[in-house]
């Protein structure tokens, strides 16, 4: 089983990357640093007679890469209390590619695949991030994709996650896991 | 007392934007469209030693304009069961506006602010929706702002929250309360 | 199609009840104070060999009698940000009946019925009572029942409820929706 | 510090029993196991004139046991997605204690205790659990406790516990943090 990661983090090196390294160590994954490209917010057309436009940027690049892949890693430091703007805009567009004749099989092909989450933060994140837990739960219950696990961690400046003996041991089970 | 809408919808007339409407007629009311703007995503550089890079957009001017208001309305509408990337975005640049010498007193300024929350979405709203209701009120404690309430609408097609009595009973109710 | 009330709370006239009344108003209504009963805690048998012991009490009577019903009304007060333990006791005991020889259908059956909760409290109902709401959906969803819609409602003192607009326009549009 | 364990559980070696026994073992504990004793339900009179009813059961007693010590673990199934009635028979009547002159401090008392909860579940209590520990969460925040932190675990037959890894390991992680 091949693995796709993607980073919702805009700091190199930060603490959600460090842990999601940890956890990804020695296997197979295919890394994708959301901020390094260009995805512009959704416009939600759903109901436009014309239906959406075709946006000319990274998105569907991505998309095309995460569809191979039999495990998806939601890595994402936890941003005033749920993912990243960079993160939410990516999943946003999902309802773009849910219409979209160029990805007949989209919602299918999520169906059959493996979710995790990875989100870090600095304020009490094992009680003030359950929500975005519950939130990436109907994310995937929508597109039938199955919420494997999650690991969530603290951690403020950079490097105070490996502080986090219980997330990083979550990390390594982890890896044991997948291999 | 003077308000400020936030909209984080994507399109015009949105279910979101029409019960927001509701609410806030015959008040005094700046409304923003922050799909009209360059808002860029947070590059978090808050642990970096060069501190945070003086960014080229619209944010800044959206920043001065809602800080002349007692009154936040947070107008999303459920995309994905939380914010939209849009308004997202635009709350996660607050980590930059915190450490901005042009804004020493930005926190103090909007823990004197009333804020609302006015949210629509089409997949059991009710329910799915309060995991954002959540996180609204630990951005809000965070910054110690007064979260006055908030109304969940229900609605998918355009002009479909005009059926969900409830939630316009709500509006009119903060419309009275305001007044 | 007829209804029943179950309520959790445990002094006479209190606000939930107050709250509930307004809502079934000139329905056909079978109310079931489960304070008035001997509801014991169950004693979890699941795996145990020989299964779970017939306990004397009120408790199978009140199944019976719900078992009547196509609507169920949850009416509890929010003690300590969750159902009362008077009602919190009554669920727990689901667990034997769905192992009871007596109820081979009690699942089915429960899957047939539509339920709502009518939940008030005290200290911001509005967002503290929300993981009450969630719960429910979890354990209609666990039954198959389908979960019609709640009402939360802020009150302390006695006939506070009446303040609530918001809660009163609720039970009104509850009942007109039932007639 | 010593440590007191309330035991909301109704099975003798159920599976949160044996994940908590793992994250006390060695440690100073006093064990109360809320279904060995009478503990009715509360009966509200916060507001009714003539107050609270003495109560004649073993409530107080456990009260008086708690407060001589510094850390308290709530240890419960997760019954129905929530805390056990029988567990939460006993925090219901907090209410009563709040008011109770033999009790003048008890709020003062609590809010010098750090609190831990262990709750065990059997269908997806990694995502279906969150809300019990929102719920404590709020329990704590408004008695001043410190919730130090919680432990999930994942087992339905007795002793399926002992396949979550991740759970014992949180528990050894405990012991080791109080030692």
């Amino acid at each position: 089983m091949t693995i796709a990661v993607l980073y919702g983090g805009t700091r190199p090196n930060g603490n959600t990357e460090t842990l999601t390294k940890k956890a990804i160590q020695g296997l197979d994954v295919e890394e994708i640093y959301l901020k390094d490209y260009l995805i512009k917010p959704i416009e939600d057309k759903r109901h436009a007679e014309e239906g959406f436009t075709k946006i000319d940027d990274d998105y569907n690049s991505i998309i095309d890469r995460i569809l191979q892949h039999e495990i998806l890693i939601f890595s994402t430091p936890i941003y005033w209390y749920t993912m990243s703007g960079t993160m939410k805009n990516f999943i946003d567009r999902w309802s773009q590619t849910l219409k979209d004749a160029q990805y007949p099989d989209f919602k299918n092909q999520m169906a059959q695949k493996k979710a995790y989450v990875i989100a870090v933060g600095g304020d009490n994140p094992y009680v003030k991030g359950l929500p975005l837990i519950q939130q990436f739960q109907h994310i995937f219950d929508f597109m039938g994709t199955n919420f494997e696990g999650y690991i969530i961690g603290e951690g403020n400046k950079p490097g105070e996650i490996l502080q986090d003996t219980q997330a990083l041991y979550a990390a390594s089970k982890f890896q044991e896991s997948i291999r």
